[in-house]
């Protein structure tokens, strides 16, 4: 059996994104773990997301590029730490394919799925090293960025 | 079921102690994962293991400290990555506790324990970001230093 990971979420260092959404958890689950999927919501337009890979496992490759309207472009590679099928997707840009350390790290992510009544309660957490760290991605627009995305994500879900 | 996690050996930037020993699978795994038991051997003498802290499970906590004859101290701590008892330990210290980032990160290291017909296969990998940071724990002494470690983890187990 595989022990419960454990988890640490600490204000002074962590965001979260904590809504209820109208949408089943596995389809939430299917926009966040198929990558044809995932490239239609994830990054807030005018960006878009122009490829996703993702290999669904311990060590696996978790990689997106994002691209902006001016000819910006993000191409990011990290690596799956824990899966839970439906329920809990755990990644980390510290950290690359296959466990290797990547030599930078902007944080880890982790995506919670809960049932509910009515569809599903979405629970984002980004986790950084320290305050500074946190404080940049707020005011890289954390709550906004990631809302927005989820609308994309739940508006796509609606439609399948 | 929790999927096989993904691993990657790159000659160009890993290093790895493969050995044979004359001692079971099982008391090796104990001797990496009991605290009291790995503060005897994990690091090469004079210098000692003067505290040890292990969670063992994903995103469990991995602290060792190091002090050496003329008062050194080594203060370290990761995250435990993936766990397969008597089986496969992985951890970095790319993450903290939690899976929090670091900010900075030497290796993510896997000790991999395979039962042959008179005792233990025992494969330790350092898996690193670049070839400068190969070469830097090469030079540091890995395969003297890892393999002097395990001569003592072998005494340890054999006085049981």
């Amino acid at each position: 059996m595989t022990p419960e990971p454990h988890f640490v979420f600490d204000p002074a260092l962590d965001l979260e994104l904590r809504r209820e959404v109208d949408v089943p958890p596995h389809l939430v689950w299917r926009a966040w773990t198929e990558p044809a999927l995932l490239m239609k919501w994830f990054t807030p337009a005018p960006w878009r997301t122009t490829a996703c890979e993702l290999d669904l496992r311990p060590g696996g490759r978790f990689r997106t590029v994002m691209e902006g309207p001016n000819g910006e472009k993000n191409d990011s590679t990290g690596c799956v730490l824990y899966v839970i099928p439906n329920r809990l997707l755990v990644f980390t840009d510290a950290l690359g394919p296959g466990f290797r350390p990547t030599g930078s790290a902007f944080m880890a992510a982790s995506i919670e799925i809960t049932p509910t009544a009515s569809g599903t309660l979405y629970v984002a957490r980004a986790l950084h090293k320290d305050p500074e760290a946190k404080e940049q991605h707020e005011a890289m627009g954390f709550q906004t960025g990631w809302g927005t995305a989820l609308d994309q994500l739940v508006a796509l879900v609606k439609a399948m």
